[in-house]
């Protein structure tokens, strides 16, 4: 491939999100025109150093490619998990900016959560040091909302509001019944709580839902969530109970098998087997597990929308000539909006962003108006997806 | 109350749908101008006996509360799950006669399975026997689709809906990664394979999703299901397996933990464990648990229009003086839709409609082009909810 031309490369890497490719999308109507060549590589940094890369460029006039891949959950190019060495005499880097030469890339994005803004510091650190022209910038994705520097991430816009409608719709079905229950719903969140927030959303809005909500912030007790679900069940009524799935990760609190082997259940089944035990009521437990991140036909307008500009955006900052940063949400004061700036990547990588104290109440289980605040404008708006014969249609390379 | 009006009374029994209400709505419209009044059992008949009734006349010139109450998931009304005695003798019979005669009931409505067609179907050999006018009409209902007498029961397209988009951004999230993996999704059917029938679809029509599938109605064999794996790993792909809740019921198959208790877990998890200790990779199970049947915001149009039409057709039977029936479909010839007819609930009562043989494929591990066809319009078009910044809206009557 001639090294005359100008082109770019764009990978995808960590667990997916509803609205992960609309910022592929933007990312390509950004770059369209001021590139030669648009590559995706295939399940990120790995499928680069395989050279398997795909040319995207025709997708930038394909409107309705692009409207397909909108409505598309997952990582479009593929994920990958890679971590990339410290050193940056690692022979590693100098096989990816042999493939980044290659293919005549002056810029180079990567769309992630914060192990991804590790590898964007690390080899906007390596082209520094080498004195190479190319631009590396990260876009943020992560529907665990823990990358700080930013307002939120895309992502995580969709996942709350699935989380909000489901709370919703299953509190019309335990209540269905007119007897004493607890039903606990555990969302994703291994060290913060965001998406335990939007459990506490329908209460807030309609006086129903979960009452209580736990969130990794803050130790936990399970002799103190036996109180608090006793004392909800006074009433005799149906309760809901949100937990993140790392709520606890002591060891000393998972269960063991006969084996000795960790439990596989999840911390949700755990607590539902302790309710059961101990407050003898009909007790369950719902995992939301992957379609809280995935399911795109009830996605956040709002986050769509943003994960595309957010996409656009970097395509600028790329063409600018900025290197090792991280597009970034600020929030507007007054009305909701966003503006679009750019951070260090490195002050991102390997950081987390913790729900701050303030969001959650004094007893640790739940949130307050503050949290509800700055969440509620996350979840507006809905986009009708494509349908074919009733399924949802996305979209495919091959 | 007054002996000298016209009035009926509706209930809702067993497990919830998302289109119950929709048959609620319906028969409202249909009764409205035809009695006095329109009652509501709370808690179906266990309400009915504490006499703990609602006046629902008003809902039928409600239009924005009818138009909520479609969307609203779960039986408003409330459930219950009682069991009406076989011995006609009982006191229970005289005290729901009494309440009856005491509300000045003739038309009497129990939306339910085939739990509700027992009471149906009691309930109107009472009334035969003490020659009481009061016509008795069950309107079918469930997710499960395993009652006999119809070409399918409300609830069941919505379902499987639920479930056939659910698999497609599945697919699209764990197809993110390069590897071999193995996702199983567990739905519902403790006796019938009907909803596990709905996990196939994509794969017969995109090509992607569920490539192995296994009802209740086949025997199962955890040796086949692992051959089967394996075989379907072969390509180092990720694939995926749905399985029915009730495809093994048998306490050898299921494991016990370290107290001798029964493991709590379901059969998703089960599989999981095995297919992880056996095959050495990726695996995880998912269950969809109640989601799929209260996730109103993405119903079958088809189903939600049968519901309320079927729901319509029962009022009218009923003032036809029609009694001791269920309300059924019958699929027309030629192009999709149905009819709408009413057969003897006692036939109904107590009986499973099972997937039939040639909707199972000969290795008994996926579906036929002909469960295809019969699946296929049940599951079209959407409605789109209405919502309230970002949550779905639904009714109380409070």
């Amino acid at each position: 491939m001639s090294k005359h031309k100008i082109n770019a490369i764009v990978g995808q890497s960590g667990g997916p999100t509803s609205s992960i490719n609309s910022s592929l999308v933007g990312l390509i109507l950004g770059l369209c025109g001021s590139v030669d060549k648009i590559f995706g590589m295939l399940n990120g940094i790995s499928g680069l150093v395989a050279n398997n890369i795909v040319d995207l460029t025709g997708l930038g006039k394909d409107s309705y490619g692009l409207s397909l891949l909108r409505d598309t959950p997952g990582a479009f190019l593929g994920s990958c998990r890679m971590r990339l060495p410290d050193d940056l005499d690692s022979v590693i880097y100098k096989q990816i900016f042999e493939r980044i030469e290659q293919n005549g890339i002056k810029y180079f994005f990567y769309i992630g959560g914060n192990d991804s803004m590790d590898t964007v510091a690390k080899l906007s650190a390596y082209a520094k040091k080498k004195s190479l022209d190319v631009s590396i910038i990260g876009i943020p994705k992560t529907v665990d909302n823990d990358l700080v520097m930013t307002d939120h991430t895309p992502g995580y816009g969709s996942c709350a509001k699935y989380i909000g409608a489901t709370v919703c719709e299953l509190w019309q079905d335990v209540a269905s019944y007119d007897l004493a229950s607890v039903t606990i719903l555990e969302v994703m969140g291994r060290d913060t709580g965001w998406l335990g927030c939007a459990c506490a959303l329908p209460m807030m809005r309609f006086g129903y839902g979960c009452s209580l909500v736990y969130l990794p912030e803050c130790s936990f007790s399970k002799e103190r969530f036996l109180s608090d679900v006793e004392k909800a069940l006074g009433k005799g009524k149906p309760i809901m109970v949100g937990v993140c799935e790392g709520i606890s990760a002591s060891e000393s609190f998972l269960g063991f098998d006969a084996f000795g082997h960790r439990a596989l259940a999840g911390i949700g089944k755990e607590l539902e087997n302790s309710v059961r035990e101990n407050l003898r009521c009909k007790t369950r437990s719902i995992e939301l597990n992957l379609p809280q991140r995935c399911a795109s036909h009830f996605s956040s307008l709002t986050d769509l929308l943003e994960s595309e500009e957010i996409g656009k955006a970097s395509a600028m900052f790329a063409l600018e000539g900025k290197s090792g940063k991280m597009s970034a949400f600020v929030r507007r004061d007054g009305e909701y909006g966003v503006d679009i700036t750019c951070v260090d990547a490195y002050l991102v990588a390997n950081k987390t962003k913790y729900v701050p104290k303030d969001f959650i109440n004094s007893e640790g289980n739940f949130v307050t108006d503050k949290c509800e605040r700055y969440l509620s404008p996350l979840i507006l708006g809905e986009k009708t997806i494509q349908l074919q014969n009733g399924l949802p249609r996305h979209f495919k390379l091959r």
